[in-house]
Order: C-alpha cells, then sequence, then structure tokens
C-alpha cells in the first residue's frame, strides 16, 4: 500500500475507539478534502502546545485559565474534577459560579496511578483559601478512592461536598442532562 | 471555552459520522498524547500532497503507482473500481493480478455527478490495449448508471464482466469477506 497513507492509517488507529476501518475512511476523507485537512492538521499542532492553568489545571493558552482570572467567579467554592469533559460540561450548562481543580485522573492502583500523580499538594494548597470543596467525581472504585484520600488530606479542616444523591450508582457524570445535574448541585451533601 | 480547543473541535466534526462527543473526546486525548498527535498532524500534511495515478488514478507518492509500474501485473485486465477502498480490499486479499480504474465516485444525476465528472475519457484510453474491463461496483442505482454508460461507452469492442452473482443485493462490496470476492472473481461473467 502507499506508505503515507499507511503511516496516516497507523497514527490514527492510535485514537481511541478508531479500528483499522475507520482510521482507513477517515485517512481516505481527509485525502479528498484537503483544505479541511489542513486545518484539522494546523489545530492539532496548536492545541498541543496548550498549558495546564498554574491555579487549577484546566486548559489554558497562558499562565492562568479564564474562570481563574474572572472575578465574578467564587473563589472560595472549588470544584474537584477528574477530567475537563466534567469542566467544560459544566461550563456550558451555566449552573455553577465558583472555580475548579482539574485531576487529570483517579487514583487507581490497578493501572499503577498514585495520590503522587495527581498534583494533590496543589489542591491542598488552594483549599486553605477556600471556603467548600465539591468532590464532583465519578461514583466508581477509583473514584470513591480518590475522594477519600482528598477528605483525608484536607484533615477536616474544610467543608467537602459532593453532588446529591439522585445519580444513579455507577452512572458515568458526563452523560447527565441538565436538570439531574442542577439538582445534583443544588443538593450537594456534606462527606 | 479555550479558543483552540474549540477550533480543534470544530475542524474534527467534519470528520464523516463524528459528532460533538466524539470530536471532544479525540481532542481531549490529542492534547494529552502529544507525541501521538504531532505525528498524525504530520502524517496528515504528507497524505494530503498524494498524487493520482496518471495511468490508473490510484492514490501515489509519484506520477504513477507501484501496481502500474509492477511488470507481473496482468495489464491486459483492468478491474474498474468506485473508490480505492475496493482496491485497497482487493489488493489486501491477493485475489487478483491485473490492473485498476479508480472512478472516484459513481454517475448519480441527483447529487449532480454526470460522466464528464469521472474521467471516463482515461478509461476509454487505457481500455484500447485491454482484453478485459471487469466491472466492480456497488450494485446500487448510481453503480448500474456508471457500468451502463461504461459498456455503452466501449461499444463492443472489448469483453466487458462483472462479478459473479453470490454478492447479495444491494451490498456494499467493501463488507464481503475473502472468500465471496474471490468466487465473484473466479465467476465473473460478461454483461
Ligand atoms: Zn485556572
Ligand atoms: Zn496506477
Amino acid at each position: 500500500m502507499i506508505k503515507s497513507l499507511e503511516n496516516l492509517i497507523g497514527s490514527m488507529k492510535k485514537l481511541p475507539g478508531i479500528g483499522e476501518k475507520s482510521a482507513l475512511r477517515y485517512a481516505l476523507w481527509l485525502i479528498n478534502n484537503s483544505q479541511d485537512a489542513k486545518e484539522i492538521a494546523k489545530n492539532i499542532e496548536t492545541a498541543v502546545n496548550l498549558k495546564k492553568c498554574k491555579i487549577c489545571r484546566n486548559l489554558c493558552e497562558d499562565d492562568v485559565c479564564d474562570i481563574c482570572l474572572d472575578s465574578s467567579r467564587d473563589k472560595s467554592t472549588i470544584c474537584v474534577v477528574e477530567t475537563i469533559e466534567t469542566l467544560i460540561n459544566l461550563e456550558s450548562q451555566h449552573i455553577y459560579n465558583g472555580v475548579y481543580f482539574v485531576l487529570w485522573g483517579l487514583i487507581s492502583p490497578l493501572e499503577g496511578i498514585y495520590a503522587k500523580d495527581l498534583d494533590l499538594d496543589k489542591l491542598k494548597e488552594n483549599a486553605q483559601s477556600a471556603k467548600e470543596i465539591i468532590l464532583m467525581l465519578d461514583d466508581s472504585i477509583e473514584g470513591n478512592l480518590t475522594a477519600q484520600y482528598i477528605i483525608d488530606m484536607l484533615d477536616g479542616n474544610i467543608k467537602i461536598t459532593k453532588p446529591a444523591s439522585g445519580i444513579p450508582v455507577g452512572y458515568n457524570i458526563n452523560s447527565l442532562d441538565r436538570l439531574t445535574l442542577q439538582k445534583a448541585f443544588q443538593n450537594r451533601i456534606p462527606y
């Protein structure tokens, strides 16, 4: 097969959930739509240079993200999320006016991810000037392990809450609709 | 949202079958896997510079593709395919030793694609030095319209065949297994 087509298919197959067939289909589409393809390539190259916010670990173009810079946001409430997918989801729904902390992972001994890999020292530092920490984490073994670690780490010095019950057990937070999320926020309860 | 993430999501959504959710997931994966992401971007930029073979319209890095340059291939048999997906599929199965002609489309009055858009003059020219033309096209309105146009164009001067019956009506050629394809090739019949 043509070397550069083979290379493209090979690298696209690394994307999560993309097999040989889809990679071939996307590769041919890209070759047939070269303007869009060049735009995608350019946007990838720009996006990989995004940094993590020095305060909250949200993605940003500069050192500190727009949310942390926004003086209208309530800095005394920190919502801890696993990925920025959850942050983006919450932001698009406009139901939360505090700030965030993005963990970029959960403690998972099975996958070799431990507390030291999660930058929790920074969260501890941020928590010192806050009044409430909301743990917006998946209801899974890893989510609960991480929540418990954070609770122990903050050691009773701050109010720690979680989304209200009403979220089905084992449900992925990123699949919830606006109403469920809003209710879960309003009824949040202390750990 | 972060501008460069938004741009990346926006351009990835143009890929066929990719919606907002998948585009976000792929974008975040790319940002978190910057080495793979840079490789994908580089491979896209190389692949969009692929040319079409001057003889058969297969994709290639130079003017003429490896299949047309290969002296062991039977140049007197031309297999006409709609897309190079079919060509790649047939090549990976090693069941055909002739050459190809890639149409890059089918006649479709509904979509405004007419014979003049398919580079059929070049096929006519190639057919002059060939003994057999195999029409390996989908069994659809567009596939049959295109087949009939080619038959009329070549005007009885050459043997024109199609894959043997056994391919289910309306079935997409690219979904067939090796055995079905091989049988269809062996039992090909004249139009
Ligand atoms: Zn921030
Ligand atoms: Zn060729």
